[in-house]
């Protein structure tokens, strides 16, 4: 890569603003090595304040200043209809305009979503770009999607997110051949609804330049017996908050457990180093792309902290370098091909 | 309670078969306090040998020998083709004749499911027994439901699972009045897709003779929200393997952790106690029952132990003695009326 990259920042978004989406940018490790520079929207006062003490900064960064903010529990609606001039609205602008060749925000998703969805438009027939979920395992992390922006999904849907997903995986984790899977319930060619078998007919036909490994089930997440798993945003949804809501119990457990003795809470103080490590591993990465859309924004977590802000800074970096785009607007024409030709497996789709 | 039960066993079923069922058997306490008697088919000689060790059950059993077992890889089909006169078979035939008041097996689900459907027939319009699934979570079990066996739910299949569920839940767990929700992704009304929303249409109707709490997610399970969670068969089955999977996952890397260090391996030994009754709380109970039959069927895990098959024993008893299938037939006959009533919210469904 020889172009010099601009990444377009809210710096007023999350749960801290300022005082780390600036902190974390300084944390990016890639993005500064590869000399990208650094559009900040949001109050030029907080703003510089927050820069004089990160001179790593210095020269890199260009300020955009906006009073206005979207408040994290702004409704999506309100957002689109009165967020024009937000340092969120202004960050997605600059991609829409060229200016930039990404936008990371820590704001709200659904106001995120709207208001990308209205200035980038989608590049693909989906509703909303489907919810990306990095799922960590066993064996490193599965990108699962969609956690629930679309409720309803045929079986073109459930292929186009395993388009969308095999080409971001291999853009944020540099894995040439990402395998995908349909989250089904049980592995079998015959098992489960209409939908998730006509997309696994459509995907075997091999028309598609991914590796389809077929058929996963839920604990195959964990697993990850596949990089990419792609499953409507209904079950998408139920299985990502069922998840959450089980290592929270068990979190819960644990700590009940070894605080319930003496013996025990002094085994706790002596393993605290261990038990630090353990705990730090089951964070999830904070960071997840829109896709679908004419344009790359990036979502962190509100609660991100300093270093996960910095990783998507480095993500949005990754994907802006990437041919993940390309990649996409490649199979997708694949898709169109392959729905329209009626002599293969994907017949039974019509 | 003046009638005295008697329950049938599968003694062959499960890994263990008859070392674990009849010590299982000698530890069903309530059972044993109620005056229950037992049927146990299968092999004569192996049962009494094993019956020579447990004097507590002298005078409270009966063999009935076969020769036959159905094997835990048994498909289904082939269980219903060629299983009659094994063990399982047996064990529901007394049911179906009235010999017994319910039926006991560690056998595999599948088989146990065809035969039950078979010799039992079912007793609502659902296609197959919905998989009853016992959630343990921060505030003691939830009952889910369906958690495979139904894959495609119409907005009454789902509301057939909560009348059943709830009435299996007052009788196994002793709750006067359980909770009901719906698995969805989100709790508003407008939530989730057309099944969903016109199944909560229908409970919400306030015609049943249960306590409908509206929606809910899927954190909510381990959380015990609800009493009770019902969901199709394709969403409950990812949900449970994506839970089983989550669990599995974390207590591997607690088990690194805790291996990681002398330190860690230290701590660890003194916390011993507490981290073996954490892994013990984090085991879902073993048993459930298949609803919708004409006829009490409990299936208890093929890998239980003895106190777990016990507990499956005291499950059949308390359920036996409970009005819980006249509870479903009266909550059903009020869904008739309601999806037949056309001026209430419940129009929307037809």
């Amino acid at each position: 890569m020889t172009q010099s990259l601009t990444i377009s920042i809210d710096a007023m978004g999350g749960d801290h603003g300022v005082q780390t989406t600036l902190p974390g940018l300084a944390l990016a490790r890639r993005a500064l090595a590869a000399d990208t520079r650094f559009q900040l929207h949001g109050d030029a006062t907080m703003i510089e304040q927050e820069l004089a003490r990160l001179p790593q900064l210095k020269g890199r960064v260009e300020i955009r200043h906006t009073d206005k903010v979207i408040a994290s529990d702004e409704k999506p609606a309100t957002a689109v209809r009165r967020g024009k001039g937000a340092s969120m609205w202004n960050a997605i602008e600059a991609v829409k305009s060229g200016e930039a060749n990404g936008a990371v925000s820590c704001g709200n998703t659904g106001s995120l979503m709207a208001i990308s969805r209205l200035i980038l438009r989608m590049s693909v027939p989906v509703d909303r770009p489907p919810l990306v979920v990095p799922w960590p395992g066993l064996r490193g992390v599965t990108t699962m999607l969609d956690a629930g922006a679309n409720i309803d999904c045929d079986a073109q849907r459930l292929v186009e997110f395993a388009i969308m997903g095999e080409a971001y995986h291999r853009a944020a984790h540099g894995i040439a051949r990402p395998t995908v899977g349909i989250l089904n319930v049980g592995s079998e060619d015959g098992k489960g609804h209409d939908e998730v078998r006509q997309a696994h007919a459509i995907l075997k036909s091999g028309r598609f330049d991914l590796d389809y490994h077929g058929f996963v089930e839920g604990d195959d997440l964990s697993r990850n017996v596949v990089d990419v798993v792609v499953t409507d945003g209904f079950t998408g949804n139920v299985a990502l908050k069922t998840g959450e809501g089980t290592a929270q119990y068990i979190t819960h457990e644990l700590r009940a457990a070894l605080t319930s003795s003496f013996l025990a809470k002094l085994g706790a103080l002596l393993a605290r180093p261990a038990l630090r490590a353990f705990r730090d591993k089951l964070n999830p990465p904070a960071a997840a792309p829109l896709l679908g859309l004419n344009g790359l924004v990036i979502k962190c977590h509100g609660g991100a902290n300093a270093a996960a802000f910095g990783q998507s800074i480095d993500l949005a970096v990754d994907l802006a370098k990437s041919d993940f785009a390309a990649e996409i607007e490649r199979n997708m024409t694949r898709l169109l091909v392959a729905l329209e030709a009626p002599e293969d497996p994907v017949e039974e789709l019509s």
